[in-house]
């Protein structure tokens, strides 16, 4: 029987190269972060279906890969035509760190820093590029209702990212703030009803990719009136694009809880003060994020000349809560590994090799019992001093041997050869 | 709506201060394996069904978490009665190590060094006090048809665990080393059928747990003579514990290869040469391994006092080519991480902290933005320095939030209370 040697659809399998650089970059987000006070935490892979089918995922629900029932409870489930699955692959980290908080918040710091690296699944279409595993990287704090954890993320995440985009001469990051409640007054100011918000939000998200004529015509086939969505999107189309958040909440006063731009405009300010030089830190009314969850500040981070933003978050205060009925104050940001190591990968000119200056043993065939001990034993007492050794059969072809291996980093070849 | 707060039955959330201890102990295995020349890979968590059931897992292939079909391919499973998953958790490392070998042989050194540290998932009982997921650790060796290989994994692992173990005074460790040749030889040689030796062995396999008499008594109930089994288990009941693999084998040596014992003796002297003296290096003509993939040499590590084992593999020369169809050579061994978890949490008194001699900012509410702002720009400065430092809001409480936070290793505090 011959079995099937490609990988699912949409995963791949990681080649030794790209492992190097994987590693090395986990390892030095690790270290950016830790010196924030992140602590790392993982959970399981799988959460229980109903968690993840509760309308908190948005679009990422309906890609979920499901696990199903096993033994007499799948026999049981076919036989009365209940469902089959009673797991699911998380989509996210946020749902899972949600419940990991609600299950264990007695145990840990508060308010908590966490750090999650780890790998997340959605079954979307891999003809768009996307993978269907790929990493996620988020930090979060949970139990701090002042805007110090939004500083924090921001600040950790835009300096983190500059450091490690430091050696393959990535241009400058733009960190884009604005808060939902912001939207939401802007829309209401323009004459949209409450419930019609999140609709408008949806296609305001658009702006980047269809413009304003396009976000227009959208609203307008969206039932909504003209005037409404003329006068709506001249308000964000007309902006210098240096408005500050002060500026643009003048505007829309009555329909704003005075606390909101204070607030951002405090972010902002601190953000601006601590973060690098290579940073700016910009107000951006136009800013959405697709997530419904969002209830404050919200943040994007674009490399400035790319139009795709590298890292996403924002304020949720309401969803860990749906886990432990405790109102629990959360914020969040997530960066984009995947692209990450993209980018690293189209900027960097050479490959991460195997070892720098290791030892490579070489022995023929025939060579006596004796003179492989010694062989084994030497080779042990240069691993013990810190280098990377192999002991390995010679070939009929040596040369192209030694070639290989100088390749990955070898440079010093012991050959042994039969008396 | 509340939703489940508990993990999945059998899985964990892993709190920051065992996540410390788990990366220190990756970082250490993977920096040890380094040294000998392993290059770490990666595979999905998923592989095709097919791959998963062919028999060649064993008991494993009852444990499948299965991934079911999505969409249109599902309905279509659905309406024919087909089977409904066409994916499924690994529940090794091995059989995903096969594809990806038999997929990317062509980008990869010959003999490759194979390193893997990932989860497995097994639907097993979690009764038992296993987990379903937990994390496995495997190195191979593929393309090497030498014993250079299995001397390369025996002294890797046995050295690497030493230093693990080193600063927790566990005693010394026994590599266990056998052959499956001999176990069939030796099965032969007392008058057992070729067909039958896989039965005898999954009973000789329950040594240590059933002793002989188990034994005996377990195969007599499958129907093998009485006679036959008594001169069988004989032959390992009245064994001197310090027996040579080249006195064995004498014994046995009209139903064995003559290369087999020669082999062997080998593998067994040249690790004793290179492994350091904590570890001992044994012949145990009862070894077995339950996985019928192994072809020749198996070995095992116990620690000394325990009677479980820390570590297990062999040499499994015909699995690759069920996905290439070329015969390549491959040896394995694959260490408990799970297991060395437990040991190093019973052996450590004290729990790895946060960080060592940080800095927490603690701001009163109502602190100006003025000061605010340079509180960040102060943290950012330390940051910079490499130390750790947290900003966060001056609860009610402050000597209790104080007592925490230098639990947690902070150990300078910066209280910024309002004019």
């Amino acid at each position: 029987m011959s079995f099937i040697k490609i990988p699912v659809k949409g995963m791949c399998d990681i080649l030794p190269g790209e492992m190097r650089l994987r590693q090395r970059l986990l390892s030095d987000i690790k270290s950016a972060y830790a010196r924030y006070g992140f602590e790392e935490i993982e959970t399981p892979v799988m959460e229980h279906i109903e968690n993840l089918t509760s309308k908190q995922g948005g679009e990422n629900e309906k890609l979920i890969f499901k696990v199903m029932k096993r033994g007499a409870e799948l026999e049981r489930a076919r036989q009365s035509g209940a469902e089959l699955a009673d797991l699911g692959m998380r989509y996210d980290l946020t749902v899972p760190l949600a419940r990991y908080y609600a299950n264990n918040c007695s145990k840990l710091l508060s308010p908590f820093k966490a750090m999650q690296i780890a790998p997340v699944w959605r079954a979307d279409n891999p003809q768009k590029g996307r993978f269907r595993q790929f990493m996620q990287c988020d930090i979060d704090i949970l139990g701090d209702g002042t805007n110090f954890a939004e500083i924090e993320l921001v600040t950790a995440t835009a300096n983190m990212l500059t450091q490690i985009f430091k050696d393959v001469n990535i241009p400058s990051l733009t960190v884009h703030i604005n808060d939902r409640r912001i939207l939401v007054a802007a829309a209401l100011k323009h004459g949209f009803k409450q419930d019609d918000v999140p609709t408008v939000l949806i296609s305001l998200d658009k702006l980047d990719k269809i413009g304003f004529d396009g976000v227009e015509n959208e609203l307008i086939s969206k039932g909504f009136a003209q005037n409404t969505v003329k006068n709506y999107l001249d308000a964000y189309r007309f902006l210098q694009s240096d408005v500050t958040c002060r500026d643009f909440c003048a505007t829309i006063s009555d329909c704003l809880d005075s606390q909101v731009e204070g607030n951002l405009s405090e972010i902002i300010e601190c953000c601006r003060s601590s973060v690098c030089e290579k940073v700016k830190i910009k107000f951006d009314p136009t800013l959405v994020r697709g997530m419904g969850y969002y209830t404050g500040p919200i943040f994007e981070i674009s490399i400035d000349g790319y139009s795709f933003s590298v890292a996403g978050g924002g304020r949720y205060d309401e969803m860990i809560e749906k886990f432990s009925n405790v109102k629990t104050n959360a914020v969040g940001f997530s960066i984009g590994f995947e692209r990450i190591v993209t980018i690293l990968k189209d900027f960097s000119s050479q490959e991460l090799k195997l070892c720098e200056g290791g030892v490579a043993f070489i022995i023929e065939k025939g060579v006596d019992m004796q003179r492989k001990m010694q062989a084994f034993k030497d080779a042990q007492v240069l691993r013990e001093q810190g280098k990377t050794v192999t002991v390995q059969p010679m070939k009929k072809n040596v040369k192209f041997q030694l070639a290989e291996l100088e390749k990955s980093g070898f440079t010093e070849f012991r050959k042994i050869y039969r008396d």
